[in-house]
């Protein structure tokens, strides 16, 4: 199979091996289907192309996959996430990666347009570039495609708005919507994550600080368990009148952004939302206030503001800006406000992205089994695949659950 | 206002009013939408049934309904739950209160009867039996009524039924389903009271204790949360195992029933079904365990099959009974496995009856405003009131929030 | 043996057995010393004379000296807390107990008299009031007292100061200094016995509500980290700053009274000493709060202050008075500043004062061995005491711990 | 001032400049002290010789010290854990810095040699390795010194064993046992960084991890209630009956390490101990199980018995090594069974460092001040002291607390 690939160092190969062996460890669930349908190859001779991030954990979905019989073909959906260690070793494995840290713009729209043309049978997406792309530059080829899946909410979003005007060539599964994904990669995930880079981009002690967590989403409620688990005094603040009494319900300070802004020693972003944390707050944070950005994108925190009220800036640390203000303040922003668990720490472990990575790769099967008979719009992953999911992680972690039994069953019919 | 009523004791009046009183001053919310309509008077002539547990809180809801202007019945929605001294405060109030601790079964349909016999324009209940009344028997008033509301799952359930039959004769408001009820009072106010109850039945320190829980729900969830900051050590078992793994991730030990017999000191159910603990758990379990239900009635632990494994039973504390078996271990069973936090403690905290029924008091505003608009269904509480009353009692806090700026507006409509 | 006895009404025997019997099965290790040397009768014909709170943990100590051949004489040692049920049950079995609930001074005079006109051969006290009887009024029968036991550490305190005095009669083994009994009823015992105390004295809701603790010792700190885990957020105030930083590391919010005053839902104090709320605090509180002591008297609220700072005051809930203040708000007083665990719950749980009535046993074993070779000092618990009482509980608990191999004891000692 | 310097690369004084400029904005404590007795310059003209990691906080302890007007000189306390650009630093600003990282056993012993032989009045170590020196070889300048401190516990016991053979020639301040050092920087400082370095060194998820934690003293405390506050479920091992009552009251699990052997995922060791993994639990670990130490050595995991029962070893990454055993379980060890927090993380924060270094200074001083006063003892560092360190470090914290008041005086001194 000359597939063709292109990578920065082949010769790194041996330590991405490594690499992946170590995440091929802690997703339990996505080697035990892969072990589970080895024989059978139910994917035998299907082309899927994926954009993903090009990490440990992506490499355990594509083989996955190829032990499974398809041909896989791999786009970066980042140009900057790629680990070229981990795309050496899937190359020399035969996954078609077309990948490198540092990509231009050019060169990443190549990949795209280089793992669509190779024609796949199902498309697997983080962000629904590689999707757009067939139904538009590449719409010839997108009018052939069984089915994809999509695993962010933006990119869910994006496809719900093709369906919306009729535009929707295949079938999607939004993997995202699984509750096995978004209820945990968001709270555990990002929760431990968020702590971790900051403890690597500034190794403060967190215990006698005060956290400002902004949002008390999924994300929000992970981050502020976690910091208060450390020892800090937590302060939410929220939009949502229910999300804030929550946290107050759940023993956090609620107050408002502008109230907070004089209280924190550190603050974290965690909204969906733009300027979350405006010049008009930093205006009256304390000297030495840290900010970091772990929602979607690096708009929560306005940097461009920051910039413009400083006198002078200066990196003090690996992922860390001093800020000097007019009046001899300081404050230090991590990773540039861009997510500060992937800049500074590693993302998020591989425990989770197995949950993720294992409803990819049932949904893709779930394609490749009904090819032609799903309807061409966005579905959300059964909920019988994500109790296979959750069922197969408690069985790898050791945990035995109760089955209800036939008089439960039957009572339960007849009261609901 | 010749409404009649019929009470236990009328001396107890004033003592009643205190209690009243004292749920007041914990139920803010209430007492400001109270205060805020007070002048208005919109259910002025309005005659309203309620079938409701008579206790402090309901009088606080009532009261606030006569304020408002209405006409109000009030029969109880359980024949043993009544408050002998409020009943008495609300009938010298001129509540048309029909209730008394220790209803037969016959006072307590005489109960129902008589204010549905008022011909009420609408009705508000705990568990639909007034509802039903008003369906069936009394059928030629409930074609009048204009609307009602429900208070509870098993209340909505069998509306829901009537609904898909087409035999609903009037539009019902299922208060129990407003966030700011069931994501309250069941984690916050249950896991509180069980605590609670498990304290005064038996007053055990639960520091070191391995304390089982069935079920991971909302309830499960607030009883855990609360045993492990007791300093208890926490066992959930579940049979959904979405569920089981968010327990786990939690940080609490998952088990099933069979496993976790052997090793809990305290086992508390919170499942709504049937036999989870039953008697080939209770062969297992160590001498001196405690059981107590937290769940929806008294079917969660299989009470009947232990004490036919007894060879002999007696009361040793108030709302405690010890079982002997055959090999001579003891187990405990509080409040005859009835709910313990209602049995043993004193139920939901106004403060958690404060939110569910400024809903209550929302919703037969609506009913009485939309007279004839709304459609004869099941409906929903809408966001907005849950949000109106989520930001009341944030206010009543004294807890401020921020609010979207024009710009993060567009930005999140821009987004989704 | 006609040991004589009076307490208010025999015939309550029956159900104070029943208590006894509850609290021995939560008494796990004194049970377990009682039947271990049962055969033995180390106490055989030896007099024990004992002033402490007469309650089911009291009667459980005092029947295992009793059934190790000891003659038992008992006066409350406190004229308000004698459970009269056990008293009658304990009379029954031939204890000499000399105690009702509300004695006058004049009785409890009386009953400490009369058991140590009994010429008791140990003496075991819980304040020191019959052990400085000992030292003065009767201090012919002092003179041949072997020695005694104190519970307390005001107790303990007296008897220092009649060792530095040079007046001690007879060796004390101070059981309040055993790492056992301090550490742990102070901590777990009354840190949930004043979260249960407020809830049966108000039945408020705890999640949400700003708590202020103030005082942060062993109390202190118990009594914070169960508010924590019931979901309040928890305020510390302190005047020792070096405690005070461990809480801010612990996660809590640290301020003067005077600041936390205006903030808080509810205040506990546990510093030990007077006037801690004082009439300025009172003055900022916001209307509705609720105060509660769990110190160690009733002087850490000034009462008189919050008195005559009142327009009004009545009682509206057992145990709860409302006091309204010229400008209208209303403060709330539980147990008139007495112990709010001893006051409106039950105290210590019996699984606590089952290590210090141990730790009472053993000492008072201790005394009997060693008759005539302890010098006339205060002495404290060894360390082999504690850790006795340590293992029994743990063994009792179902938990088994590591023992030192030879090579690490080694190590430790070439280490240390 | 020619004190001569002797460092890796005098070039990396710029971001070693940087480094300590952080370290600054963490310690305010000491900076303030620097700063309030700037102008005094106490040690005008007296030589220090200090014995401490070459790190960023260090080097804010030893320029405070020469702010305040000394001549110091510096060796490193380890070989290994000089940070090379501090050093250049430290050079460029005139400290007599003899350091660089790797150093042989030849050049550490000729650094502490050469700082002894600048003849110092004052010596601060770090394990006492100087004072040793002082002691034995270099006698003479010995009986010279005015005074010393030591900051760790190993050093306190080898200088308590010089005292007590009568052999000590100054008198010693342990500022190991200042209760703002030890009580601070082992639970809160070496609690976050071993989970920081748990992280650092595997990217686990901990949330639904089963984490062992070997001792419950301080250090054990802070893992168990960090590892806990992210989402762990923890077991703790204990040799101390006493130390495992708290833990199980506490909340955790506690078991022999035979019977968590096989129920771990992680492993971490904080007992002072040796051998406290050994090859009979090894061999009992769940493939994949993670070991790390955060005790005193790296003697607390047999690693020798770990390499002697392995067939193979690679490193997977940086800090981590897989074992396989023959069975096919592979074993993970963190950083060679050393330190976890110091090999994988940076250490102690510099808030930690803060307190203990502020102890240092102030102990500088009093010998300064009390030249020829002090009993050549081991010192424990004055309440005094502690609560001014505490005191600060509150203030810094923007944290007010109470004062006694007159009358509370009088009751606590009436009192005790």
């Amino acid at each position: 199979m000359a597939q063709g690939f292109k990578v920065r160092d082949p010769s790194l190969a041996g330590e991405g091996r490594m690499q992946i062996e170590w995440a091929e460890r802690h997703m339990p669930v996505l080697m035990r289907l892969r072990s589970e349908m080895r024989g059978e190859r139910p994917l035998r001779g299907v082309r899927v192309a994926a954009c993903l991030h090009v990490t440990k954990e992506t490499a355990v979905l594509v083989e996955t996959l190829r032990e499974w019989g398809a041909e896989v073909y791999l786009a970066p959906s980042n140009p900057l996430s790629t680990q070229d260690e981990v795309a050496a070793a899937l190359a020399e494995a035969g996954i078609g990666v077309f990948a490198w840290r540092g990509m231009t713009p050019e060169e990443y729209n190549w990949a795209l347009t280089t793992v669509a043309g190779r024609e796949p049978d199902i498309v697997i997406d983080d962000g629904a570039d590689l999707h757009v792309l067939l139904h538009e530059e590449m719409r010839s080829v997108g009018e052939r495609v069984w089915g994809g899946t999509e695993e962010t909410t933006t990119g869910v979003i994006r496809l719900r708005a093709l369906e919306r005007e009729g535009r929707l060539l295949y079938p999607v599964i939004a993997v995202n919507d699984a509750l096995t994904k978004f209820m945990f990669d968001n709270r555990y995930g990002t929760g431990q994550s968020t702590v971790d880079g900051v403890l690597r981009a500034t190794n403060i002690l967190i215990a006698g600080k005060t956290v400002v967590v902004a949002g008390y989403g999924w994300v929000g409620r992970g981050i502020a368990a976690r910091f208060r688990g450390m020892g800090a005094r937590v302060v939410v603040t929220e939009v949502d009148p229910i999300r804030a009494l929550e946290a107050a319900m759940d023993g956090f300070s609620v107050a408002t952004m502008d109230e907070a802004a004089s209280v924190g020693d550190v603050f974290i972003t965690a909204t969906g939302n733009i300027n979350v944390i405006d010049s008009r707050h930093m205006e009256k944070m304390k000297d030495g206030a840290i900010l970091a950005n772990a929602g979607h994108f690096n708009v929560e925190i306005n940097v461009k503001a920051l910039e413009e009220m400083s006198v002078s800036k200066r990196r003090v640390r690996r992922y860390l800006d001093e800020y000097t203000l007019p009046d001899g303040r300081r404050l230090y922003l991590i990773g540039e406000g861009r997510l500060v668990n992937l800049v500074a720490a590693e993302g998020h472990p591989s425990e989770v992205m197995d949950m993720s990575f294992s409803n990819q790769a049932l949904a893709v099967l779930k394609i490749a089994r009904e090819r032609g008979r799903l309807e061409k719009r966005v579905h959300r992953v059964e909920r019988s695949q994500d109790e296979k999911v959750a069922s197969l992680k408690l069985e790898t972690m050791g945990i035995r659950i109760d089955r209800l039994t036939e008089e439960q069953r039957l009572y339960l019919q007849k009261w609901k």
